[in-house]
């Protein structure tokens, strides 16, 4: 039986190979009698375990030596607030792009910890249209020099905005103001540069695991400057210390990450998902531009390969829309609740098959009812 | 093949028919196409996976009605900080009965948050000797009237230290406190009662499932008073309204609690339990205490039936017996560092035929090096 297509934004698609893997070693990993969720996190086994997951990832994502690899609980909405109680007491000042609902909520969130303020203009609200369609021009931004971090989405999950370059704080007239990018649902679809960036964060529950998994990429200088009420367990420093084990961490989500990093090791690592990724999104990009029936909103140069929001020309269809597609074994095509429409989230483990199975149904669809 | 036992104290044993299904299903759960880590956390089938194991914790529980269940993340040490940024801010004042490890690490956190102070006399360190091996006698505990709460540790996962009834603030003169109780290392293990409860939190890497879930049973009048800088994910008012997806919670662990759960109803549940766990605790301690050469300091009347620390009459025996014991298919019996020694955790998922086959070894090993 071959498995459906599944287009959820996250949790999302895993690759068959680690889901099967996970099922045969449930009972016994490795001839070590226990399951890997029975091993305490400080006994020899799980140690490897941890040792292969944050090895492969330094690797994979070309880490430098200068930052440390945390793995962490709460996700990005988590992160949103432990960034800055972790950061911001540096200056007390933060500077927040925002290209989506996600960049917009790690603004609002912010705000509790200190002087969080947009650098660059919001786009305002459209009635009845997507909000968030582009990336406002660098000679419109603002950066306060004294800001400890600017903060960006990499990739916006919900509205489909992506930036293929990081801004260059010197460029930008700040030099000292660390970029901090959420990375969540881009990370490891494509080489992520470091230039300029201070900290990366992201929500594992789209190209590396389970949910309950978050990775943080920390530049070591920036550790130690976390506010009195930052709590112990998301205490950069003291995780970073404690080699990611100061508490618990989610021990089964780590494993499959790590099943995750070797099948993208067998796929020629990042670059090679990269260009896989580039053809899948440019394959439904060109159905949907090619159609008067389908349209994506965001401008071209700054469209996601990872999420792509479309919408029906008669909105009336889309639940049939939707129930065809299940029928033809295509899941979880609706979009994000505040934007409508569909959205089809193409992340690593999706193969170039399924973006030809979506825009088969895609076409026929039209044929039908366009 | 016999699985061996395990006796870590978590992440801990599970019960194999829970690993085994989880196995089965990994690929598509109940014909969805889908595994479990696969699915979006809004969408109808992991929606049925939540209703079940939070229905079925309600009812395992006897939660009742005027509590909310959250799933949350971040763990016990997580939950040092998460209680006192939504509970202190009522009166600014928070009480403290340290009875181990945890209790005193809950104390010196919530310290962040306000003034935390201790309820009743704190064990002092002796050389050579575990610290905690008893509860302060209540008439020495003095309760502040405007505690915004009491915390407990309701079972002492390091030191071996179980309170079998809750201490009821109206008897301790402070009537309108509620209690605070970590029951990380004993939840489900025998009823729970909620009378003086104003919350219970526990991780569920012990008696629940992986690491990496965080269950708190929050008494609603409770909720509403988290502090300015209470990050959103971790605000209890927050996380209620949404019905534990505030932020995306750790699903495949919910989906293993829920299998977990299954498992306890078909071992006739909570009280079912409890038998089995007072059998093989007494069987253990029966053994202990029987021998000149194994040695469990605590205080009878409160004795851990989930964790049992234990040391040799030689400790230079300590890695022959470690090493004696794996050969013989019994894990993961090192005690925590803090203490030394051995430590056998006893959980729900641990056959009475473990904790005989436990002390086979140990009267075998008795015998030889005695």
């Amino acid at each position: 039986m071959t498995r459906p297509y599944n287009y959820s934004a996250g949790p999302a698609v895993l690759p068959e190979p680690v889901l099967a893997r996970a099922a045969a070693e449930m009972l016994d990993w490795h001839g070590s009698g226990m399951s890997v969720m029975e091993m305490s996190h400080r006994g020899r086994e799980f140690g490897e375990i941890f040792a292969h997951a944050h090895d492969s990832f330094r690797r994979l994502m070309g880490v430098p030596d200068n930052y440390k690899v945390l793995f962490m609980q709460g996700g990005g909405i988590g992160e949103n607030a432990i960034v800055p109680l972790n950061l911001i007491g540096r200056t007390g000042k933060a500077d927040f792009v925002v290209t989506g609902s996600w960049s917009a909520k790690s603004l609002k969130e912010a705000r509790r910890y200190g002087d969080a303020q947009l650098a660059a203009p919001q786009a305002p609200e459209r009635a009845g249209e997507p909000r968030y369609v582009s990336i406002p021009p660098q000679t419109a931004w603002a950066v306060r020099r004294d800001a400890a971090y600017l903060h960006l989405c990499g990739n916006e999950t919900i509205d489909g905005v992506e930036f293929f370059d990081w801004p260059q704080p010197a460029a930008l007239g700040a030099p000292d103001v660390p970029l901090v990018v959420d990375v969540s649902s881009h990370i490891l679809s494509r080489p992520l540069s470091f230039e300029g960036v201070g900290l990366m964060f992201g929500g594992a529950q789209k190209n590396i695991g389970p949910a309950g998994l978050t990775i943080v990429i920390v530049r070591e200088d920036l550790l130690g400057h976390a506010l009195p009420v930052c709590p112990s367990a998301f205490d950069y420093a003291t995780v970073a210390a404690n080699g990611s084990m100061y508490n618990t961490p989610p021990t089964y989500a780590i494993y499959i990450a790590g099943l995750v990093f070797d099948w993208i090791d067998a796929q020629g690592g990042v670059q090679a998902l990269e260009k896989q990724n580039a053809a899948k999104a440019a394959l439904l990009y060109a159905c949907l531009d090619g159609s008067g029936f389908y349209r994506n909103a965001v401008e071209p140069q700054c469209r996601s390969r990872m999420n792509v929001p479309f919408f029906l020309a008669d909105e009336s269809l889309n639940e049939v829309f939707l129930a065809g597609a299940k029928e033809a074994g295509l899941l979880q095509l609706k979009g994000h609740k505040s934007v409508g429409g569909m959205r089809a989230s193409l992340y690593n483990a999706m193969p170039i098959e399924g973006v030809q199975a979506l825009v088969g149904y895609l076409q026929a669809f039209e044929r039908r009812y366009g």
